[in-house]
């Protein structure tokens, strides 16, 4: 049955799909094949529809994105790795700005360099749009905090730059939050009224 | 971005994904769109030359399955609900017999009756093809033991009619095994030596 192990295949290859949750999805796409169409109309308008934006290369069914295309966001720029982040941030609600996708994060061990991410074009946007403040919003790992450095010193002067702030995370309990993220909760306390 | 939501949706009806992994899963193929080609051609092939075995009801991309069709195979007939399930057995590498697919268990509260299964085509085959003996081998739940009643007693007198043994899973402690099973594996315990 080959037609089915590479179906299998193909699904493994998916984020956080196992060859067992493989296994499952295409014996499930077997018994209602009206789901495995719609699948293969929503990855074939993905490929043909969707591109990534000219200007700070979040995804986007145009050339530009409805973000970057928005004359009432504010004149400050998110950085996120991904186009996930994206979606995370603008989620909350809170953020009125504008983005900037990397598009992955400085990862020696990988053989990801500076000049694999789009950091020249974050220069330049900074410079031409004269940002007042760039957030670095990257992953809490140790690529993200090598990003988060390497940008630090590149776009000091250009603007103003800040971090996201590390701590506890909001409903955890402290019992379960390990002991790097307490101190850095501790380090950076904010004063109370 | 309704492209992305529809794709997102479309993935979020597999067996196991949530929103979260869909969400992850249509970003991964939006960065690296030759993992969704692989899995649109997939699907296609599954759609077009799958389908299910005249005798057995197993998957095959043929009018009868591999297994059906080998003669070396022995005249038993191990029953089980899904053509996942004939996989499973299968790879134990054990049994040399034949298959019978229900398409599912007998479920009043779903309303799936013994006329919704495989079972007329089951009773029909042990009488054609003289089957020695007839393994149900069913899920272990409310469903698959009602489902395995009913072929007892329907199949009595035709042929030989076993099931799987209950018990302990190998490899797992008594510790973390329920009531249940302990009793199961308790009552039908084997004879050393």
């Amino acid at each position: 049955m080959d037609i089915i192990e590479e179906a299998i295949e193909a699904f493994s290859q998916l984020p956080g799909i196992g060859p067992k949750s493989a296994k499952r999805i295409v014996y499930s796409l077997l018994s209602s094949p009206q789901k495995g169409q719609k699948i293969e109309s929503a990855i074939e308008r993905l490929s043909k529809d969707i591109s990534f934006c000219k200007i700070c290369g979040n995804v986007t069914d145009g050339e530009v994105c409805k973000i970057c295309a928005d004359p009432s966001r504010e004149n400050v720029i998110c950085v996120v790795g991904r186009p996930l982040d994206v979606m995370s941030f603008e989620k909350t609600g809170v953020y009125r700005g504008r983005y900037h996708v990397l598009g992955g994060l400085i990862d020696p061990m990988s053989g990801v360099g500076p000049e694999d991410l789009r950091i020249r074009e974050l220069r330049e946007r900074v410079e031409k749009e004269g940002t007042k403040e760039v957030i670095l919003a990257l992953d809490s790992t140790v690529e993200g905090e090598a990003t988060s450095s390497f940008l630090s010193s590149l776009l000091r002067g250009s603007a103003k730059i800040s971090r996201l702030a590390s701590g506890v995370p909001v409903g955890s309990e402290l019992e379960y939050t390990d002991e790097l993220t307490l101190s850095r909760a501790l380090t950076d306390r904010m004063k109370e009224g």
